[in-house]
């Protein structure tokens, strides 16, 4: 029979998001048989778990606060993008074609589940934006709920005298006309470019 | 900058069978965001890894030595059930179908792969198949390896005494013919009963 305590490690890694059951088992039978690894998974969990803190600036998580990208002075402070989740900003970091800072919402204004601005990371948000400050990018999805926070913002942040600025939304590189979805191509064409 | 520390996690979870680099990034991220999820993840899987060990005697994974499928004194100590891995072990046993006891092998013999029989836990299975055992299950899959393993196991056990059986193979229940393969089908006429 298999052990209780085995059982209970499955059931934790198959709540993971994008994990199954199956994985779960396969993964767990994976560690049993490779001892290096299951040490170096847990310890590296184990550091996470320990030094992972909330950037106090941004809501990034890093093992700093401020985290490093609030503290690089290389960074260009003028320009602030905004985001609604930590995976997000690591995706458009990724893109290593964004140089200013960046502020995490943690989440967007929802009426269906009751996600207020106070439920949300904007105070800190307004408080960032001094004279320093030029451009906001609203970088948020174009959902009702994405929408209704830029909304939300713009009006907060009309009177603060920054550039208010968004994504340009398009066909996607490499993406073909018969996949995308007609909002996309409604907007790829209301913003067609002259070539 | 994503930081190094959470990187070198997201790296550790991808390489589980079953995930790939973006359910990684998601469960690190959910895990951050659920520190109390995060905390017993983590006493889990070192429980699992502290406590650990391989049963002596079928090659089970279990928190005590021999296990506790082997030590259970309600199960049928006369016939073994032979099996490729713990995880087939493990989804049998979750049929509760079987009350006997098992043998985990840990690999098929592979002429491609390398492996001998020496690689596998065949010894200690050849020395459990005393007078007290009546019938070995050969429950291995119909592959090359299998099959292999199987025909150097019948040639082992010969002059045991012991009748070797195989797990029927047919139509599974709910399977549809036509999303069936050939060898299936063959293997289910050839076997088909009167009802």
């Amino acid at each position: 029979m298999k052990e209780d305590k085995i059982d209970k490690l499955i059931k934790k890694l198959s709540k993971l998001p994008g994990f199954g059951k199956r994985s779960a088992v396969r993964s767990v039978l994976y560690l049993i048989d490779n001892r290096a690894k299951f040490d170096e998974l847990i310890n590296a969990l184990a550091t996470v778990y320990k030094e992972i803190k909330i950037c106090s600036v941004c809501g990034n998580f890093d093992t700093q606060n401020p985290c490093s990208i609030c503290s690089d002075v290389k960074r260009d402070n003028s320009v602030i993008c905004v985001l609604n989740s930590v995976s997000d900003l690591w995706a458009l970091e990724k893109s290593e074609s964004f140089k200013g800072k960046y502020h995490v919402l943690g989440g967007l204004l929802s009426a269906i589940d009751d996600v207020t601005p106070e439920d949300l990371n904007i105070e800190n948000l307004i408080k960032r934006i001094d004279s320093n400050v030029n451009e906001v990018i609203l970088a948020l999805p174009l959902t009702v709920e994405g929408k209704t926070t830029a909304f939300y913002l713009m009006d907060r942040l009309k009177d603060k005298g920054v550039k208010i600025t968004e994504l340009a939304h398009g066909v996607p590189i490499g993406g073909e006309l018969e996949y995308l979805d007609e909002g996309t191509i409604v907007e790829a064409l209301k913003s067609r470019k002259q070539i």
